[in-house]
């Protein structure tokens, strides 16, 4: 692999103290407007953002490779410097981290569809009419109530939204290549477990007595009847921020999978910011004792995925003040950017490039807007976000010269 | 290999019908002129292609990598999306393809050179002063004629140009780590087959005796008195377009080469156009057979490798009424680019980026102007044409989501 390895490339720790902070406008990137051409963060009033990307190095971001759409997971592993080609985090794995769940390495995970089967077993509704989130609970929190864990084996389940829930399974020797149960069709019975390679066959039978037993303890709703299991997937852990960077790393982020992703990499989670402006109060509280910040904003994102521009202009709008809270408090390098974009128009997470800024005493400026077309014209050019870790440590004077 | 994994990253085929229509401009980039400073397609006058260029995603396409001159082979796969640093094509499966032959997998080929051998078997004439075509042929077919296949091995050859042919060995087991036979000097016998390793043993035997009736069956010829062997490839056999990127293809060419090169994808060939509104006429014909169209016109190339500035301008505008009417077939993509640089002033291949753009309803316009400095300038940045694939297929709605 062609990549400089950490932690070798770090200086020795005498630069402790500068301080790093990424502030991640989930799915900032945007498509011009059919009537303005502009971008929404191009047609956003954003003088604070402005201003520092008047003093920053500028640059386009691919989240993972040109025309790769990432997920959340994928997107951020990027931006934290984990190379999502390779640090691969499973379906059932995202499940757990997106209800919160503390996912341990060793543990084994897979997503539940609540389903509808008849009384011969058939499938007849692979999401049960998509039941209310108040159903959805109920019924996984009889399951947990009915469930018996087999000898050795710790049961987690959690409902997640309508008709999804994951269940994790902790304990020794757990191996995730399994097939799903999903038969994908209905009219047809639920497929069993079967173990695709022989270290899994243990971990099959375990998993076939849980969905057995979840059988039977649905057997007399009106409903959910059922379950399917989907996207098995063994969480290996991976290497931590702080062995790798040498920095003692935060989160700061209302939702659960962005919180999750942050411990995937190691980091403390600290709090829950409810509005933007409780990101900095918890930013100013945490300040002294960490090195480095990651402050997740959700709603560019969720009003691109409406298909609604003006309102992803204004949640870009409304953390535009908070920037200057930021710079007041002093960080040596403070770094905005995207996980990937999704543009109104598109209505979906898109493989656009992102616009990154990188502010540090050590900037090129090249423009004085924050949007599309100025970064890319920047002088960080067009790069991957698996390097933009590199970049923010070498601004924070804590990358060592490669080789003499 | 951090790479995203085809056809693991395709949406499920439900996107059927998004069209990709891909028109390579042979040697398309060019360097200024010395007078006007502009490059050959700076100065074309190109209405269609700059009003496309103004609805499209543009960029800067590195057909390998930095500094990397790519032969039509190389420069082609990597536009196809397969690494042209991966998927090796030898010399000799390179000239079987340009002469149109259809090349099985397991097929072993060499590039041949006519000679001149004196009495004693020592080289005079290492290309037996550049023969016409005519007695090129004739030689030929007076080898073909007169040679017997060993067991078990079909035997072809075909004349390429003045003194160079092909020779294709077909049968079990050929290897081709061979050794050339030509000395690369006069006054020196020819070498013998050399096997490199053991496992090609028994091919250098079958083809040392071919070499040997060749040189017998020449022996009273005037000029051409013998043959000298190089580049012994054998061809693999590539993973399809259907079964990379589930796409049925097709190639529209005229030139032996580019089939060929479109055959190594498993892209079917269609019709020989002889002028470039063949090329349309084709398209037409098959648009509704196939998802991926590959278009390609050849005299920007040849008109920049004759040195000939106004000439390729002129091939350049020779086209640009076609895009218009690619347009009104209504593909969901079409990109517009070369297989690598053929600047008129180099009067060859050459190394320097190439124009690339992409027109789609998700496309992120920068400029008006199809060029080099446009392009350059452009959302997609300076990329490696490896990646052009999977931009195209994004375009196409035809990529899933990485990762959730």
């Amino acid at each position: 692999m062609s990549q400089i390895r950490f932690p070798d490339a770090l200086v020795e720790r005498g630069e402790e103290g500068k301080k790093i902070v990424l502030f991640v406008l989930d799915g900032l990137g945007g498509l011009p407007h059919p009537e303005s051409g502009l971008t929404e963060l191009e047609a956003a009033s954003t003088p604070n953002l402005d201003a520092l990307a008047a003093k920053s190095s500028l640059g386009a971001l691919v989240p993972v490779l040109p025309g790769i759409t990432p997920g959340s997971g994928p997107g951020h592993l990027s931006l934290f410097g984990y190379d999502p080609t390779e640090y691969i985090v499973g379906r059932g794995a995202l499940s757990a981290l997106g209800v919160g769940f503390d996912l341990q390495p060793g543990d084994l995970a897979a997503r539940l569809n609540l389903a509808t089967l008849d009384s011969q077993g058939l499938v007849q509704d692979r999401r049960a009419g998509r039941p209310s989130d108040e159903v959805g609970r109920r019924v996984v929190e009889k399951v947990r109530a009915g469930i018996v864990p087999p000898d050795g084996i710790e049961v987690f389940l959690d409902h997640e939204k309508e008709h999804r829930a994951v269940l994790i399974l902790r304990g020794e020797g757990l191996k995730a290549d399994l097939s799903d149960t999903d038969p994908q069709e209905v009219g047809v019975p639920a497929l069993p477990v079967v173990a695709l390679d022989p270290g899994s066959e243990k971990s099959a039978g375990l998993m076939q007595n849980i969905l057995d037993q979840i059988q039977v303890i649905l057997q007399d709703e009106p409903v959910v009847t059922g379950v399917l299991a989907r996207g098995f997937a063994a969480y290996e852990g991976f290497p931590s921020f702080e062995d790798r960077y040498g920095l003692r790393a935060v989160a700061i982020a209302q939702y659960p999978m962005y919180r999750g992703v942050a411990r995937l990499a190691g980091m403390d989670v600290r709090g829950v910011p409810t509005d933007p402006s409780g990101l900095i109060t918890l930013l100013e509280e945490y300040f002294d004792d960490y090195d480095f910040f990651f402050l997740h904003f959700k709603y560019t994102d969720s009003r691109g995925e409406d298909g609604d521009f003006d309102a992803k202009v204004r949640a870009i709008e409304s953390v535009d003040p908070l920037i200057k809270m930021i710079q007041e408090l002093g960080p040596e390098v403070l770094v905005v950017t995207g996980d990937h974009s999704t543009p109104a128009t598109y209505k979906a997470h898109s493989w656009h490039s992102v616009p990154v800024l990188i502010a540090s005493p050590w900037a090129r400026p090249t423009g004085d807007r924050f949007g599309e077309r100025e970064c890319r014209l920047g002088d960080l050019g067009t790069f991957e976000g698996k390097h933009l870790m590199s970049l923010a440590l070498a601004h924070a004077s804590r990358l060592a010269k490669f080789g003499a």
